[in-house]
């Protein structure tokens, strides 16, 4: 079959992928439009899914009660896991920005409902984790999606699963997997944030490729696609 | 900020979503270019990670004798789970082509590395499993990629973890995420396999959307968006 994407629509694919920002500051106070939303919405319910069964939820929030709760989960948490660093880092941590719950105008919790179409479901037996697995994979549509909208989306993961489930009245089974915050933003950053503040480096792309088994950095049948990883196209 | 993507750019995002399949047939023998390769790696490689932290590794693997292996797994598995479903269906799941290990030029197994830049890794204290949602968010964005480029991606889940560990020789803290095979394809299908076998019907938009809290689907704050979602846009 030839190629059915024009290099227009290709581009903004990789373009979508590369300029994809965890984002926590910025947001402006403009309203979301509807229709941009639904269509957001509707990317990531056209995620894979294991057995097709589409676990996922979209839980759209924008209650402040709610988002207040969800607020000092996230101080609670964050105060507990500084007490897993030592200075001068720890210092560093609590100085990040790393959450936009009530400086966004919408937040989203996207949910893992493993009865759904259950209990049989196709290709979930031997690795029951993949049903979460597909949520994830919608949480990335929904993401690229927003980003080619121009809409900034920031994944908060510094909360507790309990005040969340027990906020948003979730049923014991359904596991919340990830809790967004959406909104317009007066700018997108050019690098990730913590690459930027030199808290980690981005990996070059030949230190997370292997040929044929773990750890395998080089083998003679893969000569050319090594040498094209190791020049690490710089399509960022 | 205006949108800094054009309609054509944006168009190419959706399209992608929108005609990605799971691809078990159809694989041609075609090789799979080394440029092509390396630019779908590296948007994997550029998938969102819980503080910065790319879990990811990505084994390329075309080998025949550990292909073969994983394929005995994926029998093996098959035939176990099979007897979790009563006939008619179990007929029918048996007669469904479920992966492509053999027929497909390319089989990618992508890892998840808890000890990657840690032990304190920023965001992954209060829920841990995020690390392995990273890893997924890189899949879904290696699949998108693929697709734009005229690649076909399956994910094998019916397959054995310990298995796949063992014949990959990954140490004991790794794990195997996905198993995908991918390829050159004659065609792609314009929907979900098991939507068109009837297996399961796709879910409409509206039932898996909750207004503020879990299974509110009518809110007066959220009319407007209610009403845009219940129209079920079909961009597929």
């Amino acid at each position: 079959m030839n190629n059915d994407f024009s290099n227009d629509e290709k581009n903004g694919l990789y373009k979508a992928i590369f300029s994809r920002r965890d984002v926590r500051s910025h947001f402006t106070s403009d309203p979301i439009d509807d229709e941009v939303l639904s269509r957001i919405l509707n990317a990531a319910h056209h995620a894979p899914s294991v057995g097709f069964s589409q676990p996922w939820n979209f839980i759209l929030i924008k209650d402040f009660e709610i988002r207040k709760k969800i607020k000092d989960s996230f101080e609670i948490e964050r105060k507990r896991s500084s007490h897993l660093v030592e200075e001068p880092q720890k210092s560093k941590y609590l100085s990040f920005k790393l959450e936009g719950i009530l400086d966004s105008p919408l937040n989203i919790c996207v949910t893992y409902d493993p009865l759904k179409f259950g209990p049989f479901v196709i290709g979930k037996s031997s690795i029951p984790e993949t049903g979460i697995y597909s949520v994830c994979c919608a949480v990335q549509n929904l993401w690229l999606a927003a980003r080619t909208e121009g809409i900034g989306l920031g994944w908060v993961s510094i909360l507790s699963n309990d005040t969340l489930k027990k906020t948003l009245e979730l049923p014991e089974h359904v596991l919340p997997v990830a809790y967004l915050c959406l909104g317009h933003v007066s700018e997108f950053a050019k690098k990730p944030d913590l690459e930027t503040a030199r808290w980690l480096p981005r990996l070059e792309l030949k230190d997370v490729v292997y040929y044929e088994k773990w750890d395998r950095k080089e083998n003679s049948s893969w000569n050319n696609i090594h040498e094209l990883i190791k020049a690490n196209l710089d399509y960022a």
